[in-house]
Order: structure tokens, then sequence, then C-alpha cells
């Protein structure tokens, strides 16, 4: 039986089994186990005389046991519950001088290292539970909201996407002159992004989403990005931007609201971990919430909306814009927005989630609607305290001669996407849509520092272990 | 509105809008509109003296149109509710002599070609809805189960996994002799499978599931065969090939069971599909049952077991065999069972989905558990009517010194798989997983032929289209 399930309370004063991994044993008596469907550990109390020399010394941080007893209200204090043991099996021993993961505090750098084990740690089980719930939470939203989920294509023949630089998918041998065909008889990658696709189905089943691998073969290293990360799509037929604003801002506080709800352990423990990391901090740099209290936040209040040419105006005017203290001054409209801009904004002027809006086209992608003053698209994004942009998205354009002239001018090959055309060729209609990174939101709702402790296996420049 | 949530009949004799697109306009009045949120379409009557010439024009198959109008019982035949239409607004044109979706019946051959718009048809509406379901309830079950879902690697630096040819990764041009380094500084592959670091994971939070997309670079043409497919994984901590068994049964009939319940309307038009497609099949070649009737089956009965080694036996002493119909003659303990011989199995033994298991060490995976008898090991595949294997698992080895023996036999590199050896070293434990291949868990359900027909856009052999 799950340790989660035990701490319900229906089995009081039973004879129970639980398996699962050795935490800490003290004074030959209190052994802890996590089985890992909770944060906390069932005490089990060991009568030492009952049990052999040779037993015992097995009982070692890291071991695999499985312990039968009576399940009962815990005498001692910390804990509701607790086993007295009646039966100790060790499935699998841990030798204490090899374990790498110890009962003490561990650095995440060498928990990296370690990424096949790490999540044995309070922390990264803690982490991965947020995640999963997290996963669970957008299916269950989309689904609930009369959303299909759409799987679009990993690889993919078309390197159009603009999103970023790609990974080559190939038979051939890059180490060798190789002459035989490749796979798929052209030039393939893996896909930056599953909007194109996912347009193609939203103007046949209205509302669908993605949620898949994407990947960028960007040089980036940095704690905010991945090569290979999961990404959210919704992308809906008859939605304008306005509706796509919405949308993100609902759909992102229901699933902090799900978590709020069914994480309150792992989040309660991430809460306190937040606190202790941000008590070290230097008080300029720390978050004025704690981890909950951003979290409720974000759910009961109002992202604020601005326009891309209000924003500019606030950084224009703004104290450190005026004091040359960015490291790129606000001078003129038509600027891409820097980090420490986009900080500024949510984490000093805001203090909340902001959505800027209608930025130039100049910056943005070929498929982005233009507006009427041919100078801006209808662009979003969401950006987030100490996470920056997690959504990005627009109000598509569904005009066939404003998307081809906007595809010649950025060198966005027609041919290519015929098919991409052809839906504005057929009952082409207003449609909308955004893209979430999936780790981003993890990291904003866990709280964790560093987008590689996120995710289980990070893949990074020079960096594909396991 | 969506017409979906109309159908609930909650609006009746109120004004609605809906959007969506043509299918049919009979008669200048008679105009039926699906919006994809469900396969029936709403019928819309228009007054043709209140329409001017111009849009009467304009409402050709595939249009983008908004219609406002009063929501009402139909006076007809073969509709509960239409809208008497007061507006009609072409949102989108589509020329009839271009459009390729015309309403008849069209070949599957064909509306692979015309993958971006398929999903605008009644099947395919049909078939992509009720796999968005499939996958909703996968999550569903695993995460009311106690679940957590893991997102395994989908590059992996691994060419151990030994399920199958890899695709490479790699931003080299594989058609120049480029000195740069690689992107990840050494040779990366696509998976083929999450389940070695999905057993890592298991080993820390218990139960966990993959469901991702997982890759084979081998070149078969057929129709149950992709190069890109989706997989789900499940791994549990303490699990053996019994409670392996018992999981993957009742997980398949727990989702069947969810989209019979769910997608009742879909389920009805793909199984009067499944019987037309039936009655032009030579009899010896016809299903014997309907397609809800095999769902229903399936939920209904137990899976049959066998072990390897008897359905070796009933191979051995059927009528095909005996009178050397079998492409492969089975005469001896030992061989890898072939399509043939598991259809027989399947459907003339036993006319049920069947549970194979203990097969040959020699023809199975290193991480497969030796049985007592040191010849086989606990291996598992679930097979179907139709679709042939649709799980296959095992209960893993997690005996060091037994799964060492095993690698080094198998020639799989010890070095580089230090990490899943070191599921062993620390606190080990019997525990069991498998994998299903989603797209032949969709045809089944569905009752298509091909499982490019039941994948958005399919990636096979020479074709990576999209």
């Amino acid at each position: 039986m799950d340790i989660r399930q035990l701490f319900l309370g229906d089995q009081l004063n039973q004879e129970v089994c639980i398996r699962g991994w050795v935490r800490t044993f003290r004074a030959n008596r209190f052994i802890a186990i996590n089985d890992g469907s909770c944060l906390a550990n069932m005490q089990c109390i060991v009568d030492f005389e009952q049990v052999s020399e040779e037993v015992l010394a097995e009982i070692n941080t890291g071991a695999a046991v499985e312990i039968t007893g009576t399940f009962v209200e815990s005498q001692g204090k910390g804990q509701k519950y607790e086993i007295q043991a009646s039966n100790i099996n060790i499935l699998g021993v841990s030798n204490a001088d090899d374990y790498p993961i110890q009962p003490k505090k561990h650095s995440l750098e060498f928990l990296r290292e370690k990424a096949h084990l790490r999540v044995r740690t309070n922390t990264f089980g803690a982490v991965m539970r947020v995640r999963a719930a997290l996963s669970f939470a957008v299916h269950q939203y989309f689904t609930q909201s009369g959303f299909y989920q759409v799987h679009t294509p990993i690889i993919t023949g078309s390197d159009a996407e603009g999103a970023g630089e790609m990974f080559r998918v190939t038979t051939k041998d890059p180490e060798q002159n190789d002459d035989k065909p490749d796979f798929f008889g052209k030039e393939t990658n893996l896909t930056v992004s599953g909007q194109l696709e996912a347009e193609t189905y939203a103007m046949g089943l209205g509302k669908v989403y993605t949620f898949g691998p994407t990947f960028r073969a960007e040089n980036s290293n940095t704690s905010r990005h991945l090569a290979e990360f999961w990404m959210i799509e919704p992308e809906v037929a008859f939605n304008d931007l306005e509706d796509n604003m919405d949308l993100a801002e609902d759909f992102i506080k229901s699933v902090l609201g799900y978590v709020l709800e069914n994480c309150k352990e792992d989040l309660g423990f991430l809460d306190q971990r937040f606190a202790k990391e941000e008590a070290i901090k230097p008080e300029i740099k720390r978050s004025p919430m704690g981890l909950l209290e951003r979290l409720q936040f974000v759910t009961q209040n109002q992202f604020k909306r601005v326009s891309y040419t209000e924003a500019i105006d606030i950084l224009r005017n703004s104290k450190p814009n005026k004091k040359k203290k960015f490291k790129y001054n606000v001078d003129g409209w038509g600027i891409d927005l820097q980090s420490e801009h986009e900080r500024y904004l949510v984490e000093k002027h805001f203090t909340s989630p902001v959505i800027i809006f209608d930025y130039p086209a100049e910056i943005k992608a070929f498929y982005m609607r233009m507006n009427e003053d041919g100078k801006t698209v209808r662009a979003m994004d969401v950006l987030f305290p100490g996470v920056g942009e997690m959504v990005g998205g627009s109000q598509r354009e569904e005009r066939l001669d404003r998307l081809v002239e906007r595809m010649k001018s950025k060198d966005v090959d027609l041919k290519e996407l015929w098919w991409y055309l052809d839906l504005r060729r057929f009952g082409t209609a207003k449609h909308a849509g955004f893209g979430l990174g999936f780790e981003r939101l993890v990291l904003y709702t866990t709280g964790m520092s560093n987008i590689r402790d996120v995710i289980p296996y990070p893949r990074t420049p020079l960096s594909a272990e396991f």
C-alpha cells in the first residue's frame, strides 16, 4: 500500500505492509521510509531485540525494504501515524560509503550529476510530483474546455517555422561521406513548434492544443534555456487577440489553482525551501513574496495588459533608463525588449504578471496578424516575475494576400508552406493561439532557480547525459 | 457557441450565433455547418429571399461562416434541432472548383496527401476526437491510480536501448565535411523508448509513466509501423510480472471504457463505417464482431494468459501448421513468433486479446528478468486482433550480477549504462513495466486499417510531408 494512501488514516490499528527506501535510521529504532508516493516519510518503529544483527546492519540510507506491522497513531512528535514493525525484509541493500544521496544537504549542481538518483531527495521528489500534477492539470483544463489534443509531428520536413536554430535528423553518419539516401529522402529537423500544424487542426476541429517536446539548437547556456523542452500550444478558430489573452490568463490561473489544491504538501515544502533560499540573498534581490503567496497572487489578480507602445513609454521614462542603468538603453519605438526591460516592467513597475501586446511587425514572426496601422502585429507575450517570458502568442494572419506579402518580406519559402497557405484559401477565418514553455511554468510554480532542475534529464549544449 | 454545447438543448428558442464550415448547401435553403466540436452538423435554414445573391453564391462547401438565428426544434427529419438563420456572415470563401474536400467519398490514400485538410471530413474528425479522448483517458487513469508522469528525454546520448534502429540528431551537416564539434559534444540519437530512464524514476517515485514520442529508423513500409509514434510506458517499483499483466489489462479496459462512455457519437459513426468496410471484404477476412461489439468484448472479458511454451504447443498442433499453411513453420521451442502465428492465436484460437509471457531469453532484451529455469525471461506481450502486438513489457532484472551477465552476453555497453546499473547497486527491488504503442490503440479503437490514418502527420520511409 502507498504511504500516501496510508496517511489518509483508514487502516488505523490494522496490519499493513509498505515497501520503500530508507531515508534515515536513528537509534537502532526509528526507520523513516519513503516510497515516492508523497513527500512525508513513514516512521517505522523497530524492536531491535527482535531483529537480527545482519538485518539491522543493512538498514542503511537508500536500502529498499519491505516492512510489515501495525499502523497506529504515533506516540512521538513530528508525525501523526507510524508503523510498529513486526517484520523487516531487506529487498536491496545500499552501501553507506558508496551511496551518493546521504541525509544531508547536497548542492543542486552535485545532484545534476546524479540525475538518476536525485528524485530520491525531498526537493526533487516534490518538484517532480508538482511537475506531474501541472501536466495533468493542463490536459484536464483543455479537455474540460472542449479542446482536442493534437499530436503534431516531432520530425519536420519544414525549416520555415522560424522560431530558432534546428537540430538535423538523419540516418546518415555525419562523420563519414555517406552516399546512401537519407531516411525521409530529404532534409528533416526536430520541430521548434507545433503551431503551424496545430493551425491546420484548429481549422477543422475548432479548439485544439498540443503538449509535446520542442527543440532549439541554440548555444544558450543560461538558467532559463534548454535544448529540449516541453511546450503547450493551444490554437482556437474564430478567436482574436483579446480572446487569446483571456485564454492564456484563465489557463495559467486554472492550472496553478489545481496544484494549489492538489499539491499542498509538496508546495508547502517548496515554500519553506524557497524562503530559506531567499533569506541568504542580498535584500535587493529577494522576492517580495513567498512561493505560496505569489502563486495565490497570480490566481487572484488580473494580469496587467499593456501595449508594446505603452511599455516603451514606461521604460523610456523609467528611473533606470534615465540613469543609464540598463545595459540596453530604451530610446525609441521598435526595439526588441531585453530581459532587463521585461524584468523592470514585471518586477518593479507592475509587480504582477504582464501581457504586452501589439508588437512591431519587424521583430515578430511572419504569421502574426498585421494591425490596421500597418506597423504592429497582433502579438502578445505573457511575462512572469523571475522567469520572464512564459507565453508567446498571436492572432494569426488569416488574409492570404497579407500573409504572402509578409512571408516574402521575411524570406519564408512559399512553396514549402503550400499547405499553410491552403488554410487561407479554403474557409479562412480569424484564429489565435499561443505557446507556453512548460518548464518555465514548473520553474515558477516550484520556486526553483535553474530550469535544469525542473526536468528529469536536461539537454543543454555539450550535455546529453543519461 | 460550440455546436456540441448547443446540442445539449439548453438554448431552445433563443438567439444563438455559431461559426463553422459549410459541409453542404441544399436547395438554396439548408446549410449544414460543422465546427469540429462534434460529428453532427448543425442544420441552418435560410430564407433565400432575405439573403443577397452574392452571399448565397459564397455558401460553398468548405467556406467559413458565422450564422445568427433562432435555435429551434427541427421540423424536418434527420436532426433534432436547427437554426432559423436571421443573418449569414461569410468569413472565408472556398472555391468549389479548387477545394479538395468535396461532399463525396474520398479514398484514404487521397486524403493522406491532403493531411492538412482531412480532419474536416467526418471520418478523420471522428478518429482524431477519439484519439484525443484516449489520450486524456490515459492521463486520467494513471493520475487517479497514483502514478506520476515523467517526461523522459527525447534526445538520448545512449544507443544501448536496443529496441531498434535509431535516428541521429546533429547540428552538423551530413552533406558537408564539417569540422565543428557537435552540439552535445558526442553522438546523440532520438529515443526508441523512455523505459530505462523511467526505471530511474520508478525507483524514487514508486509509480510513474511516460507518454511521449519514440522513433524507429527502420525501413518498414507496413500498415502497422511508423517512424515516429507515441508510446505510453508505465513503470512500477515492487511489481512483478503478474502485477504487470494485471496493470496492462486494467489499463486497456479502463481507457476503452472511457471512450465508450464519452465518444458515443463518434464511435457510433466509426462503427457504421467499419461495418461498411467489412461488408466488402471476402467473408473469410471479415471481423467476427462489429467495432462497438469488439470494444465492449474487450472491456468485459478477461484477456487470455498463456506462456510462450504453451503458445508454441498450440501452434505446433494447429491445423495451419500441420497443413504447412504458415509461411514460417512452427517446429521447435525458441523461435520468435511471427505475425501470422500471433494472428492465429488471437483471431482463430482464442478469439480474444491474449497475453503471452515467459519468452526465451535469447529473443528478448537484456533488461528482462531471468526465470529460475535459466532459459526464459519474465517478458510479456499483449496481442490484439487486427493490430497484433499492442503491449510489450517485462519484469526487469533487478539483480546486479545477473544483469551484468546478460548485458555482456548481449554486447551491451556496461560503461554507458553506469546509471542504469546504479539502480541495482543502491536499494534495488523488483519492478516491472510495459510499453503500449498509442497509435495501435487508436487503430484498434477506431477500426481504421492503416496506422497512417490515426496520427495527424505520419512519418514513414521517404515521407515527412507537412
